[in-house]
């Protein structure tokens, strides 16, 4: 299976810098995301409480359990928000989690997914990892051995996907995949300017094995994105 | 919906510096409250225990469910000290509950948020954050862009309301409205000398999209408080 | 109702420096009780469980459940060392807790003040606290707008009764009293050689609205304790 | 009643540094214990699993539940390992504890110690407080008034034994023992090198009104260890 | 008894870094495990839930419950990430846990232990401690004193088996098995470049009375690993 995700969870993370009057709005969003048929949408339980209705949205909902914002500049150390419970409530078809592997709070984290991971395949529900390294620790979060390490991790854990940033190395993307094992690898999208050729990228990402992308600035910054998107999952589903 | 709230949760925040011999009475706040027809008040559960006799105020309560003094002036960090049960049992119609973003501790406060929002929203109550971006990482919390954050961080964790400072921008009045989407913007009130100008505040603010007002020392350290409420309500509900 | 409290949780907080051959015992603490009829006994629960005999005792027990030594001088914390459940279990007709406001470790003091006053206040029994500012933050303790601000906090958290430092200006002991509202002031007693001036002590804080006095070493370490007491009782029942 | 406890709980405390190839075994241990009939044995839950079978060994359990390393040399923090309800099965008849009072980490001690004695004594068994004030603020851990202090401060929170420092001032013996007041309090073993006077110590120690000592490698590093035993028990049952 | 166990627990600990394009897979381990029909088979959760069906695969499980990343460089806290409810539905016939003695968290890792330990055991299934000293207060991990204090920990702490390093002085051996007592002694594989004599040193741990090797890297990154296993089952089993 091969997807592509589309993810809103920025609000929280960056703030609404990143957005414009349009894309401010998730409504704006799941509007682009029924139109694109995108695999999966990506929201915090805000977005969700209010905009995601089961019974009239097709598109499945993978809720964000924790999250941080960008204020703190210190250690990552991103909390649970969101029980897995709440999850099921706002109608998910999977839950996911970030874990800054290499922080000085990883192993809070570490034991906070792994009990997530438990309550949500004891009901059936996949987990997503965003496999994260990153810390004082951490010189070069995008090297292939940092990337494959954070792939591997997610596997070891239990993650169902994981979604990793592109490795600056791309001729090791397929040893990422290797490391990730059963776990399915997504590509993070990025900023917008950095993604420029971000066709190119999740070109190569699936070619060698990553099984989607989870996308977010760069389609909803863009000016057509149910075409920019259905022009990303051709490519995916090639 | 349009609203005023009169705030009177500054004994365990400030301490009874900002009152005197008469508004350091909750029941003085309370008459004001009910005489100006105020849409709600928000009180800490002593005040609450002692005053709020649900059969007699026709005026809902907002419980404030943190706090901390000012006595410890390290990075903030303000806990839990009434558990929403206990909050029903105060006669409580909505519950409250302060978020510094950016302190070091900002994880453990979106963590206990996390759990009261669900908590309160599972027995239909209204979730109010006052979302105050605080701590050494924070220059300037009065920039439309930290408010903005403020509001949207609100948002996202599933806040219904959210208590705010004014910007000193506020041609981005609307923009931080937008950016709380779903959640109502209240204006939070502020030191009286400060707020000389607040009718101007809050028309421009409610021009803007606030959904009103929690307003406190600017009341009751008035004196006439009634008629200062009722000056405010006329324009938030213009 | 006013009244005068025994205190005797010093062996924990001061070790059995401030002890004799006599006072070190609980039984010569509760004689001097039973002899003076003093209003409450304040104990931990070791001396509790092997003197407080409910059914032979007819002086009120209020359990203090929290307590650190001095031998550890860095921010104050004080944690729990007793249930509610046990407190009931020993008989105390009431429980008490010190907050250390001010400390860098007040906030998971507040926290755990308010699990315990829902509990005891859930099954009938009456909360105090010892509201100590303290810390490297508290430049002067017994100011009068500490002493305040300890009051209101007491009363904004759901204390019963708070017990405070005499404050260093007494022409504000109106204003600590005000600033308690609803919340019943006890003075703290303190070292017998500072405390000379206790009966003027006293009647000063009792003209001023305090509803009476925990004294401990006032008392035990005098020659005629009961006298003592006596004494002081008539001052505050006056 | 007086008695002499045979300790081995120094593996996980000190290492196998101190033992030798007969006192590295339990059995070896135990054997000394029956053959000597000391008044209980104290374990870990290791050694207790393995060795002590309530059905065939008539010397009473005391389990300690918690311990540390001497790896570590930061500010003392000695946790649980072991629950009550465990050392019920194991077969104890009592519970033991360390506080470092005086340990930065004291409160968190004092906190557990508090749930253990509730728990423990709720079910009948006796609590042993190893009560050992420790830690860069703790100068001298032998001076009076801190051996004293431990004592107290055992007796406050609950406990029904305090092991104690031998303290380097033995003319106030007798006030530790009435600092402990209801507290049995039992004389803490040492080095052996230290512990050449120890039936001097132990003599002057139970004149002073102690209970008993608590004893291990003075005994098990002796060539005769149950000669050593009944000689100290002559002592201490005189 | 005697045994080798197949240790695959890197991908979490090292990353993907110790793996080639074979042994990526933790197929490929299981078929190594299955031919060389080895003792056990230590995997950590995410392996076990693709790899492991008990059905089919006659090796026991040993399931690691712990783990962190070596990406955080600062004194080492490994924190549990599979409860043991979940090993038990992987299949496991064993549980694993790490705990760093000397880190400034080892009183952590202690009281986690400890709670499994309870857990497994009373479920009948056997734990296996890592005991690994390490951190800033550890200057030779390798040294005879320390891997017998590792030894002695994870006795009195109630490991049935205990990991350890091979110590550098190797007429140790017999006292490090003596310090473990009843927990059976494994020796840790390590590095494969280190591990050129591994043999050797497995022949003498094992005639100084351990109970066989846990080992990793030197079987799955050699050419021959059947081979190899055999060759040190025969001398394990000798």
């Amino acid at each position: 299976m091969r997807g592509v995700f589309l993810a809103y969870d920025h609000g929280l993370e960056h703030g609404p810098t990143d957005f414009n009057e349009l894309n401010v709005s998730p409504k704006y969003i799941i509007d682009i995301a029924q139109k694109s048929e995108v695999d999966a949408l990506i929201l915090l339980k805000g977005s969700a409480r209010h905009y995601y209705d089961k019974k009239k949205i097709s598109i499945p909902l993978i809720l964000k359990l924790n999250g941080k914002t960008r204020l703190f500049d210190g250690e990552p150390f991103s909390t649970q928000n969101t029980s897995v419970e709440e999850a099921v409530k706002l109608g998910a078809a999977a839950v996911g989690y970030t874990i800054y592997f290499g922080s000085k709070y990883e192993k809070f984290m570490i034991r906070e997914f792994g009990k997530i991971e438990e309550e949500a395949h004891s009901i059936g529900l996949p987990v997503i990892m965003w496999s994260y390294p990153r810390g004082k620790n951490i010189k070069d979060d995008e090297s292939p051995e940092i990337v494959a390490y954070a792939a591997r991790a997610a596997f070891e854990l239990g993650a169902d996907i994981v979604k990793l940033k592109y490795p600056d190395d791309d001729s090791k993307l397929n040893w990422v995949v290797k490391s990730a094992d059963k776990t399915k690898v997504f590509l993070a999208g990025g900023k917008k300017l950095d993604d420029e050729n971000i066709l190119q990228h999740v070109k190569k990402a699936v070619d060698s094995g990553f099984s989607g992308i989870a996308i977010g600035r760069n389609i909803w910054q863009s000016d057509n994105p149910v075409e920019r998107i259905k022009e990303i999952k051709s490519i995916v589903k090639d």
